[in-house]
């Protein structure tokens, strides 16, 4: 039992509707994935999440590549695995290889082990970080 | 009381003491930072941990300016104040500007609520994510 | 391979089986949850975490239906599935509505989206909050 | 040194200032606490940080004093310092008691350990929750 | 400012004072440590919290060092600064030594490392596990 | 869609081949548990992965029986499900009684419990531990 079901594509009405196919348009896919549909038992929730989402994610300073593989990092620390694959699929799409996927799942692994270390170690902030 | 103190860089001696040449050299710094000072009491640590962060820090197929934000993001999602400290400085040492870090903060910060959504909605994996 | 299988109802004796029925007649439900079933792998687990839980979660200065969607909100920050499940589950019985759950699952949302931008930000604290 | 230094009230600017104007507006404060000052260095994150905080944390199906607790118990959740700080702040001038504060404590303590008792003993999910 | 502050010594009485003086008999202390002196705030927490982990921390199949090391292997992970503060400090005063933490840490390290692995490469369940 | 396959044990060439062997002579198991078949689809993190690990892992001031047992107490805590099992297994295989596993499961709970409080009241360092 999920605390709720997903709203299916055809039952999209009013501002979920709207969404959904901005998602489709924007995103050039024909389904809404099972994220956006999930959300849409809040169409507040939906509407904010994919304004934000959109807007964050896009070309930048950084390119939507690299927001990708630092979007998977944070998944990846917080154990979401749904976060992980749909983010890993969007990050292919997007032009990331193989290597620089698990060049970033390295980054991941060491930095979360020297995080550890700097806990452990109580370390004190650096003069030169002062 | 920390559950150690630092190893000062004039009491490096030995196994110790080649780490920290190399620190200085690879990183062309002239002081040891205090993680690794803290670590090398123990210098299986040390050496341990200063062989796989050059390793997996290093130019690849991702830059090393782009692991060095993907390593910050990590340490924001675990809250680790020491680590964000040294590695903004080291990413900007590497070129990263004050708008990838802001834009590399905002990735975050959405992926962080994003990550929780899904967990709220216990999301289903798509079909085409099998 | 679990670590330990589930203790059934009616394998348990002495104090197991003195807690299953104590907490079949304070929750008023027939079978016992999983959770109560495995940790009674150890009846002094299953006494006090029963014996906390009972206390802890009645009504007070809070009325229970709250004590159950803080209790999710925990649960969906530590990404626990079987918790989000099951305190839904205890929190509908007690009352609380979709809208609730859906506000309460906006403001996990939000709560772990701005930890994060104060971590990334290192906000120092206000002087009126000192 | 934090990555950022706050935007102070005198310095904010179009976008900014407006946003500063609708916080003690909203919030019948006079002085901008230092998270809102921090995120301004980025004016897309302000913005979209205030809109939608101030859109989540309204009075709804849940009053906004019940939503402070929540937001609180993510907060310490994650041990965001500030975080609970502040919004403690923000629940106590919306009502919220010391005995309410500590019995949102307590729930959120037996939470984190029953969600790690949960993982430990790999509890599976109750055929009525299915 | 704090959310409480903690109870004196001197002004503890009836429930409060009666924990405070079993944890100084118990520990063998004179004074009482920060922890107790806060969740005093709420005497139902104290006597809990004493209870509860006076019971779970002594002598059993596991010895109470290796339990104190589990402990601060938690707090660590958790980053909770006071925690690993105040259990090396017991760890330490039950016998461990200054190499058995410096292993213990790095055991922390590499779990907090291959955990995320795990979870990058969701890792399947061999067939002898299930 | 997991990121990446497994690495089947006939695939195994060169770098992977020589740590599958290593693997299964140390461990003196006959077949490659799915962790390193995954992870070996980087030959570098494979090395790296069993080279830190078989050095951590072995007995030293503290027995590897009891290094398992704190593996898994941070694998609990960051909710690694495979982790969890996998090294369930090995603390058994070492010696680790159902009696210590349940110990070590009550001393993770209790430490996860005690962390929130320690953050929610916001507990200052006593001076003896300055």
């Amino acid at each position: 039992m999920s605390l709720f079901k997903p709203v299916k594509e055809n039952q999209a009405k009013g501002r979920v509707k709207k969404v959904f196919d901005d998602i489709k348009k924007s995103r050039k896919i024909k389904s809404i994935p099972n994220f956006w549909k999930y959300i849409a038992n809040n169409p507040d929730t939906l509407e904010r999440t994919w304004k934000n989402t959109k807007e964050i994610m896009k070309n930048g300073a950084l390119d939507s590549k690299t927001k990708e593989l630092i979007y998977i990092a944070v998944s990846i620390t917080n154990s979401c695995e749904y976060c992980i694959r749909s983010h890993s699929f969007a990050a292919k799409k997007k032009g990331a290889t193989d290597q620089m996927l698990k060049e970033m799942i390295d980054v991941v692994g060491i930095a979360n082990q020297n995080n550890k270390l700097v806990e452990s170690y109580q370390v004190e902030v650096d003069n030169f970080l002062k």
